[in-house]
Formats: C-alpha cells, sequence, structure tokens
C-alpha cells in the first residue's frame, strides 16, 4: 500500500519529458485518463460534470506546443480536475448545493484562468461536499467504495486516486485538503493561507479558507500549486519557491518534531502501530525525530494545539455568516440543516471573542515560528485511521485543522497503510516554508518507495 | 464653505437624541432627505437606483423601534445609499459596466446586511465610475455641476453633500473615498485596510481594496465605519474602537507631521494659500506642526512617498488581471479602453517586481509605525486643489494613493475652500489607530466650525 494508488496513471515527470522528446503526446495521457474514467466512474462518481471535447481539444493543442518546442509552462499537458466550489466559464459549479443548481459563471476563477493560461487540459469539475462544508456528495473511495472519500474535496481526491487525472485543484478551510488526499492515498498539498488567489472561489472564511491541490504525487501537486503562486498569488506567495527548478530536489529533514495532540487518543491499535512503524522507520532513515517530553518548547505547542479545532470552528462560524446567513435569509430551504447550525452558531460568538481568537492566533503563530528554527516540520497523523465506512460523515477533521487555523504548509502523504487501506502522514511546515516542506515530502515519498 | 456643506440635513447626533425622546423620527428624517433629492437629483445624478418605497418601509419601522425603546443599533434610523460596486438583494448592481447591466444580486454584501440589521434605511445606490476604476458616471458635483464630483465613489460623496441622505458606503483602491469627499465638502473615511468585510464588494486589487464611508460629519461616518466593524467585521478590525462609546470623544493632536511630498508642486496659489491658513489655524489651536526638514525620520518618509502612485498602480494593475482579463476575454467590448489599458499594464509587471513592491510595502509599513510614536497624525491636502471643471476627468488620485498603499487610516475633511469650491484636509494616521485618528478629526472639525 505504500505505492502504486495512481497505479494506472503513468508519472507525469515522466510523461513530460516524453512530451518534450516526442515519444507520447498530452492526447495519449488523456487517453489514460480517460480509460480510467470509463472503467471507475461509474462507482467512484468523482466528477459533477465532465468535458471531455474540451479536455481532447485542450490536449491537442498541447500537443501541437511540444511538437513545436514551445509548451506553455511545467503544467502544459497536465491533466487536471476542479473542485466544483470553483468558478468556470465553460461548465456549471453549482457548490453542491440547489442554491446554484446549474448555475454557469461567466469567467473562469483566477485559478482556473492561471491553469488554462499554463496549458492544463481541463476534464471537468469534481463532486464537493455542500459548500464544502455541509451535506456530503456521491462519492466513493476508489479503494474501498463502501467507505467516505472524505472532504469536501471528495472528488478530487477519489478521482486523484483512480487515475482519472494527475492532480486536481482543492480547497481547504478546516481539513478539506489533507482528509481527503489522506483517505483516498494520494498527496494532498495546502500551501500558507494567502499564497494562491481565491478569486472566483466559494468562500467559507476569511481566515481558514486556502487553495490548493491533491494528485498523484509530491511533483505533480507541487508543480501545479507552484504555477499558481507564480501566475495568479495571493499576497503571500512567497514561501513557493518562485523561480526555483521542479522537479522538486529531495532534501532528509533532519529533525523532525512528533506532535501527539489529544485528538490522536482516537487512533485504534492498528493504526497507531502503522504510524509508530513509520516513525521508526523515519528514525532508521537517520532523521532526528523528537517528542515532546524532549523539548519543552514543543511540549507547549502540543497542549496548545488542542485548543484549535474549538477556536477554528468558532472563527469559521462567526465569518461564514456572509454569504451563508444570506442564502437562509432569502431560500432557507435550499441550504441544508447542516449549514443552518453552522450559521446559528456563528451568531452566538461575539465580536469581542472572535477577536480574541485572532489574537491567540496571532501569538500561537509566533510560538509555532519558533519552533521552525529548530525543527525542519512537525509530524502527526492525518487522521485518526483509514477511512470510515459510510458515505454520510467524510471522516474527523480535528487533526487537519490545527496548520488551518496557524495558516502553515502542510502536506498529507500515503506513506503508511491499515487493513489495505491507506493512511497520511502529515507533513506540517512553517511560515512562508512551503518550498523547504516540499524537498522534505519528496524525500520522505522517494526514500519510502524505495524500500 | 468652513461649514454648511450638508447644511441642508440636520446632523444625525442630534436627529437620534430626537428619536429617542420622541420629538422627532427616522421617517421624518427621511423625508428631508427625499426633499433634496427631489430638489437636486436631477442636476446632480447621485442615484443609479432609488428604493424609496423600500427606504420608506424601513423608516416606519425604525420609528416603531425607537417609540418602543427599542433601536438596533447606533445607525437605526440612519439615511444611508450604497455604492453600485456593492451588492444588494432587492437592488440591481451593475457597477456602472453594460458587463453587468441590469445584473441583480441573490443577497446583500457583507455590509449591506450589517446596515440592514442595524437598522439603517437605505434609499438606493449611488454612481460609481466604471468598475469604481474605468470610465466617469453622470455625476455632477453640487457645488458647481460644471465640475467633476471626484470618483470613483462619485454618487456617494455628491448626494451627501446635496442632503440626499446623511452617510453612504464608499471604497477606495487608490483615491476613491477620499478624492471625492475633498470635492464635494463632506468627511471620507477609509479605515484600516481589511478592517471591514469586502464580502459582495467587487474587486479590483486584494493589497488596496477599502471599504469606507462618506457623510455629512465624522461622527455620522465613523458611527457607520464602527457599526461594519462590529458586525461585518475584516481580520483587522482591532484598530476600530470597538466597544467604545459614540459619540466620538474630540481631543486635540499634540503634534502632527506635515508631508509635502513633489505631488503637491501640482498646487495653484491659491489652493497652497488655503492649506498655509488651515497650517496656521492649526498652530494657533496650539497644535505642534513639525515639517520635514525638522525631522530626518519624517523627511525620509516624505521622499519615500514619491514612489508610491508608481508601485500602488503597479500592483493594482497586476492584482486586477481577475476579473478584469476574464471579462476582457469573454466580452472585450463591454469593458472600456481604460480598463484594458489597466490590464494590459499590469500584464507587463513581472511576479517578482510585484514580490519586490510587495516587500517595500512591508518596509514602508514598518518606517511609518515609527513615526506613529512621535505624532499624532500626518497632514497634507487630500487633492492639489478644488475639483477641476469638466466631468470626463474625476481627478488628480497621487496624494490619496500614498495611505491606500499603506493600509493605514485617513480622513477627508472639508476645512478648506478656494474660490467656493470646497477643499479637504487629509489627516492620515497609523496602523490600527483608527479610533484615535477619529478622535483628532472630531476635534479638527469641531475647533474649526467654531471660529
Amino acid at each position: 500500500m505504500a505505492r502504486g494508488y495512481c497505479a494506472d496513471l503513468p508519472d507525469f515527470e515522466a510523461q513530460r519529458a516524453g512530451f518534450l522528446n516526442g515519444t507520447t503526446t498530452p492526447s495519449a495521457l488523456l487517453d489514460l485518463c480517460l480509460a480510467n474514467i470509463d472503467q471507475s466512474e461509474a462507482a467512484v462518481r468523482a466528477f459533477t460534470h465532465l468535458d471531455l471535447d474540451g479536455a481532447r481539444a485542450a490536449a491537442r493543442q498541447a500537443d501541437a506546443r511540444y511538437r513545436a518546442g514551445t509548451p506553455l509552462s511545467p503544467i502544459d499537458g497536465l491533466p487536471i480536475a476542479v473542485k466544483d466550489i470553483i468558478d468556470t466559464k465553460d461548465m456549471p459549479t453549482a457548490c453542491n448545493s440547489p442554491f446554484y443548481s446549474g448555475h454557469q459563471p461567466r469567467i473562469d476563477a483566477a485559478c482556473v484562468a492561471a491553469a488554462r493560461a499554463g496549458g492544463a487540459v481541463i476534464l471537468g469539475k469534481t463532486v464537493t461536499t455542500e459548500f464544502a462544508l455541509g451535506l456530503s456528495g456521491p462519492t466513493t473511495n476508489p479503494h474501498d467504495t463502501t467507505r467516505t472519500p472524505g472532504g469536501s474535496s471528495s472528488g478530487s481526491a477519489a478521482g486523484a486516486a483512480a487515475g482519472m487525472f494527475c492532480a486536481a485543484f482543492a480547497t481547504q478551510t478546516l481539513g478539506s485538503i489533507l482528509r481527503p488526499a489522506a483517505y483516498n492515498g494520494v498527496v494532498g498539498f495546502k500551501p500558507t493561507h494567502g499564497a494562491l488567489s481565491l478569486a472566483g472561489v466559494h468562500p467559507i472564511s476569511h481566515s481558514h479558507d486556502h487553495l490548493g491541490a491533491v494528485g498523484q504525487n509530491v511533483d505533480t501537486v507541487w508543480r501545479l500549486v507552484q504555477w499558481m503562486a507564480q501566475t495568479a498569488p495571493g499576497l503571500d506567495a512567497s514561501g513557493l519557491g518562485l523561480g526555483a527548478p521542479a522537479p522538486v530536489e529531495a532534501i532528509r529533514p533532519r529533525r523532525l518534531a512528533i506532535a501527539r495532540p489529544s485528538a490522536l487518543q482516537q487512533m485504534d491499535t492498528k493504526s497507531h502501530a502503522a504510524f509508530e512503524t513509520c516513525m521508526q522507520w523515519l528514525r532508521d532513515q537517520g532523521v532526528d525525530l523528537v517528542e515532546a517530553d524532549q523539548d519543552p518548547a514543543l511540549a507547549d505547542l502540543v497542549a496548545r494545539l488542542n485548543i484549535i479545532p474549538d477556536l477554528s470552528g468558532q472563527m469559521v462560524a462567526f465569518e461564514m455568516r456572509w454569504p451563508y446567513a444570506g442564502y437562509i435569509d432569502v431560500a432557507p430551504d435550499l441550504i441544508s440543516p447542516v449549514l443552518h447550525d453552522w450559521v446559528a452558531r456563528g451568531a452566538k460568538v461575539s465580536l469581542a471573542a472572535y477577536q480574541a481568537m485572532l489574537a491567540e492566533r496571532a501569538e500561537l503563530r509566533r510560538r509555532v515560528a519558533r519552533l521552525g528554527q529548530v525543527y525542519d516540520g512537525v509530524i502527526l497523523p492525518v487522521a485518526p485511521g483509514p477511512a470510515p465506512v459510510g458515505l454520510a460523515s467524510t471522516g474527523a477533521r480535528e487533526l487537519q485543522t490545527y496548520w488551518s487555523f496557524l495558516g502553515f504548509p502542510a502536506f498529507s502523504l500515503p506513506m503508511m497503510a491499515v487493513d489495505h487501506m491507506p493512511f497520511g502522514l502529515q507533513l506540517a511546515g512553517f511560515a512562508g516554508g512551503d518550498h523547504r516542506l516540499a524537498r522534505h515530502a519528496k524525500w520522505l515519498m522517494q526514500t519510502h518507495q524505495g524500500i
């Protein structure tokens, strides 16, 4: 289970080398994606909308550019999909809500426009939970269709796992990139908060919304996110190694902090054993792993992590009054009880409490930044275990919330397995340290797959 | 000309006292607004849409609340208008662009929802320049209808000056709150960048867009902005004196820095004389005014201000590719040549240059913050003179751009006059110093009107 989740689709890095030397083409890669869609989509249900004609036309244009030796970008010819809370000018964007049923945006979101400008081949729109926070969609987990794919970026992660595309846009407010990536055994990357433009992405929370990606491996996901940072950046893109060469250089982390917040008590025995095996493997590779009882500053951080899920929940609830209270105002029946509950929770959060949480976040960011001087990253499981059975719940989000609150970069790496289901390792970094973190993520995956 | 620009409309503070003690009502105040609209709207053209029935109904509801002794907020019964780049669920929002002709948003912008929740009486939508940056609208200056009202918040400022409402929402990316406020002789307030939620406000530039207000006096504008900060805050609302009592306490500034950037060389003799007279008046009131040649740190700041208009222009052009390049992509003929030029300018700004400008801004913010330890504010004219003749251009924006770039709070105060036209004093503050600045603004206006 340590490799091969996207085994049906060849590595984009290698494919791109083939595009450049003429041994294969973007259209040939697209055909592999389409074959996987044919084979799995009926069971996985990753897509809300497929645009096969558009994808084929885009791939043919990419073929011609590579033939002429003039690819547009490092992602030219990359088959991708777009989470359905992200605007597309040529496909509906319904946010999995009857409020936006059939809604057709007039222009692309900034990230979609940037992907098109780079020559990416957009296959379609992927299933999200309702507005990325409410009711679950129909997507299943391709490793076991009785299990949840996680959420809210359900279709992006499940489709990547089923080899339907090499990467997909995903978003995370609390845990919506890392959790589905972990459950489906693909790489997920949530860059620094504010690294990428969120223009045209349906909002939940100004303080917590992140745009990122899921996909077949670190290089592919990194290429996509880095291209976004270069062409559709937010105000905090400086950590994205702009101008740095791709593929990412694999660099062994020297010292990692292990975080064991109290939410880990939910872990079952097998998941716990898988995590400890992974930790021992890291030590065997010569990585210095530090536990909280060896470092008071780390112990302090871990203790503070425990308050984050509640703070994040309150901040998100407070901020989401717009637009959700507005939707409920004009069309209460089109918004699920889950979102009614969120808005009601937000109405109980006082301004003073909200301001205090913003201050707490600023303080916690300063403390974690100091840890960044000592550690190359913080590691912990992405979730308490593999994807649970059933589709109504998309799983527990506490463990992914910490780095959403902090706004620092984090990867989900498919390095563990429990009962033949993928189980993700969370590699979490520090302010502006996206590129550094990607190099460690690359090393972890590359070295682990080599054993 | 030092007072009385809104003389046709009584002070909302006094009116509200009357609402509370039963001597007048919100409906009676609304009637005064409607009379001024009847008298002036044909010449001033402040509105794109009037909702008189809606306003009357809202005022009657406010009447009932005051009668019952249960006003909703400090702005209950306040007659306001909304710049037409801000979404309203019951009125079209066309951004003065054929691209959005007749566009009807489904929900209110966050600020509009908050104003309604506070009981404000919304009279209608006010004229903006095209998307707050392109072609000018039809609005004229009520002091002289052959002159521009300034832009882009043209209708908000002109309507306030003509007594059509007590205050209005306005936005500023480069100079669009302070300049029209100055040209029309009303108070304009641009709070700290990020103080108020911009949700539902049509965007230009993530780094520069500000929501604020224009209106009859410091108290009214402050009440409106502070209510927004309390009910629809952004991530940086902590400077808004949350929980502080209204009306604002008037406090004399002890020491103000005078900034004379090179753009002031555009000033004519009369405007220069008006500014110097105002400076002498301040000295006569015992305020310590410091010139750049008396303080090297101030001289350093003033020298650096000169580069800001170019930096701001490039940053705004870079960021506005979304959505404007998208609009041009799908409907080029519906977007004016002015905006085509802006987008073309942005396409020439490299990512490295953009990142360098963000870093320059961060550095300049640190330098200006240090000045905040010495000074209570920085003063300079809002514009090189009063409103120019003609409606095609909305006037020169350089002098308003500095504090837009910095993201710190700034007021336009109608304290000067040239040739019987209003001429605004800019009182600019420091990070998080909105409330402090408002108290000095109140003192300036109150003391000046007392002479």
